[in-house]
């Protein structure tokens, strides 16, 4: 029977205290419902008392009925006040929230330095401003800020201020690394003697400036903490908070503690790459459990190897949290790679074929140009295809034009293609808000006729990456584009040193994909069949 | 007196395993040369026996006279063969490196499954390649893959394989966790029997699967090893390998342990992102120590604070590894911020001033558009200097236009700019390898005769982000451009729906930084003089 443990989400407000993170009030809400269904028990949703935008979020999401408790974040009151006139307290009450979690200083220093009050003034804050959102109705939670730091310079006055949480009845005393300068060690030996002598549920808040958030984390669970506060993808500031993508699978596939059902553990890497979108924030591919590169192979030793048993170098199933194997492409793959990967496409394929070596050498003299097919499955499928199963073109560009100008504030943009489909020459223009959108527009114009099921594909991302940084906008860049159909994702590259022209490859590629491989479209343009 | 550690770096080996990154041979010359500055005690440069590139890597390097062991990587010889008429083991010890790292089986699952061997053979591989090795006149290094899923599997044989590592006079024995899956107490519990039962210098390496890599190499020290295998900004396959970005300052600074000069350790956060740059990989702003956030403060309680005292909020000094604070401008921002930030700047600002309350509403009001000044401190600064210094247009734009043609595989991209300068119009046209390029020239050309020093300024990076996934090309992006005059660097920001007019914008801030702000452009161009 495995312990349980109260999972305590704060990616919706200190997550948002990450650099380059910023939420709407309708960004917030999505998020929440993600982190219910995946089963956190907590979700703290702001600071009703810092910005108009949490109230309103709090407003939203009180109706949706969220299993999870919604919890609002304050301080204790101002120094030498009394609650009752404590404007934050009362917009923490006034939130509709369940539980109110109120920070406040357990490091003798910060009192005198930040809040530049007295010992006492600071516990009497502790104690009231607790106090006066549980006799609110709410449930309250202490999050001792710098609790480490305090104890190693002051351990009777930090043990006082938990004592003052405890007296005063908070549900859960949040033993808080605020500046994330603690070690393993030091948060083990600490928690444990808190548990002995603080008679009241304890949790861990770490965050990341030394790279030990998770690690010190596990070490408070280890040492008797039973609530954990961090974020998806470790969002917060400066280094981040705990991430709880690394922790949740961690307790639960390797420490036998119970934190969400088996079910809601698949949903991990969803939700990371969810509230990664939402917050428009790049994930690093090689994010730990839900990555996109957690599970992917280069090393033609390590494929050969994974490909007899994937326990060889994978320390878990991907498919636990949701994610799964990718075998990558490069130059440093050997002929397993292309093999696999060919053999996922289930193409017949002999590696020991001229063809074979012809198709290697290939990607490698593209990767040697500044393609990256890691990134972009959907033209390497093409390439592998076209070597393989034999080339078919659906269309061929003749010739384009874009046309950009301002005036007067006025900003026109329109493209002309020209291209031969099917025997037929087509010659269209478009508008478009920029000139790859106008490139797009006008390209969907001339096929659509031919392949309409073209309508329902649209570009979901767009990247472009200089791959010389010696002088930027005459360098050569990489156009990464991402498209969907509402049911697929699939990712094209394209290289030159004119980002128009590199822009151009990745969009014929997304579209040929769509063409050859997606079956929606196929179904919906009889005339693709005759040419595949 | 702090115990020394050997500190080995394999970033350009095991680093460019990792998804994306790629080295030329050329690349990784220069990289070796900083890891040299930097004070690391083994350069592991790569496979000689795996590709050409890595041949010709250490063919150059040994010329340079380096003070770390430039060291090359292979494996144990093939199973029932002899090291003589190994082709691996040859190239290894033609590479011209003074030592070698050769990587042996430990787990006796993996000699089954992946070598598909005796346990004995596996043995005799490690014993037999790693006296060939020391024979040749090398120094001897014995990787042990997957010791510790070896260890837990099977003890006696783990061991065993380290003993004849021993025997065949390694100077080093590294106990690898090479799927990344081990968990801190194991790793200390482990590596403390390894060093009771194996007399030889112990050392570490791991990977970050489980978000642990940090953790795990800092518990295998306390536990006894004195070696760390590792890569800069952890590099390396699937989630990559140990930091030493984040180990060395957290061994030296906070564990007493001395792994380089303190004034190396203050080449840390340049050495970073040298490496970054140059593999072409973009750093996360909230790496830890080495991070541009990684001492960056956005909630104004806090900014308040480390502006009564940094240790209020920050781990180390940042100096230490040669980062610095910085203080973010962002919809969180109190005043505090942009106090700092305009004091930062020499700017005279009364923060209860009806200015600092615009100010403040025109920065969240852009924020809400999608302008984000935490990455772009140029522009921020022409919007305060405009703000509290006073507006100065050094030319104004009447209108530019842009023309891309292609027809049989000729590209064609020109751009025409009028402007208005120290009461003159400027007409000028340009060709450039894409629409922004072009429009860089054009401007260019139409400023230059007006500010000489102009020619000294380059773009040296161009990113563009999409805002809005809906609809990726038509979707409102932001354009962020890095410029620097070979001394200093600076970034701007442009927001639009059309890619060209956010270039345009985070372009034209670009120059009118360069000519307000960068005193060699002011120098060479008297005429500024009159308009500022």
């Amino acid at each position: 029977m495995s312990t349980p443990l109260c999972i305590f989400d704060t990616t919706l407000r200190d997550g948002t205290q990450g650099e380059g993170i910023s939420l709407t009030a309708e960004d917030k809400v999505k998020i929440a419902l993600k982190l219910d269904a995946l089963g956190v028990h907590y979700i703290e949703g702001g600071n009703p008392g810092s910005n108009s935008k949490d109230i309103e979020f709090f407003r939203r999401v009180r109706e949706l009925k969220l299993q999870a408790k919604l919890t609002a974040f304050g301080s204790t009151r101002r120094k030498n006040s009394i609650c009752e006139h404590d404007v934050n307290l009362k917009h923490l009450t006034e939130s509709g929230a369940q539980a109110a979690t109120l920070v406040g200083k357990s490091w003798d220093f910060h009192v005198h330095t930040a809040l530049q009050t007295t010992l006492d003034e600071n516990l009497a804050m502790i104690y009231e401003s607790l106090a006066y959102v549980k006799n609110s109705g709410m449930e309250a939670l202490f999050d001792a800020e710098h609790f480490f730091d305090g104890y190693k310079a002051n351990p009777e006055y930090a043990l006082a201020a938990l004592k003052k949480a405890k007296d005063a009845g908070a549900a859960w005393i949040v033993l808080c690394d605020t500046n994330g300068g603690t070690l393993p060690g030091e948060i083990s030996e600490i928690v444990s003697r808190v548990v002995k002598v603080i008679d009241a549920p304890i949790g861990i808040h770490t965050h990341n400036d030394s790279e030990l958030a998770v690690a010190n984390t596990l070490a408070a669970i280890t040492a008797g903490a039973r609530h954990i506060q961090g974020t998806i993808n470790g969002y917060g500031e400066r280094c981040g908070n705990a991430n709880l993508c690394s922790i949740l699978p961690t307790l639960q596939l390797k420490m036998g503690y119970s934190c969400v059902s088996d079910d809601q553990l698949k949903m991990l890497t969803s939700v990371a790459r969810y509230v990664s979108e939402i917050a428009n924030v790049h994930m690093p591919v090689n994010q730990p459990y839900v990555g996109n590169a957690a599970f992917a192979h280069k090393g033609g030793i390590h494929v050969s190897a994974i490909m007899k048993d994937s326990k060889t170098y994978e320390h878990i199933e991907p498919h636990l949290v949701g994610n799964k194997q990718r075998v990558l492409v490069s130059e440093l793959a050997g002929q397993s790679n292309i093999l696999s990967k060919a053999q996922e496409m289930g193409l017949d394929v002999n590696p020991e074929s001229m063809k074979s070596r012809q198709v290697i050498d290939r990607i490698k003299e593209l990767e040697h140009q500044g393609y990256q097919f890691e990134g972009a499955d959907a033209s390497l499928e093409l390439l592998l295809r076209d070597a393989y199963g034999g080339s078919v073109q659906e269309f061929t560009v003749d010739s384009f034009k874009i046309m950009v100008e301002k005036t007067a504030g006025q900003m026109v943009t329109e493209a002309i293609v020209k291209i031969s489909v099917a025997g037929e020459q087509v010659y269209t223009v478009a508008e478009g808000n920029g000139p790859v959108n106008a490139l797009d527009n006008a390209l969907r114009k001339a096929l659509v006729q031919f392949y309409p099921g073209i309508r329902d594909v649209h570009l979901s991302d767009y990247k472009v990456r200089v791959l010389d940084e010696k002088d930027a906008t005459a360098a050569k860049v990489r156009v990464l584009i991402e498209s969907t159909d509402f049911k697929d994702t699939w990712s094209t590259v394209g290289v030159s040193s004119n980002v128009i022209e590199a822009s151009w490859e990745a969009l014929i590629d997304s579209i040929r994909y769509s063409l050859r491989v997606n079956p929606r479209i196929m179904d919906s343009a009889p005339l693709i069949r005759l040419c595949t």
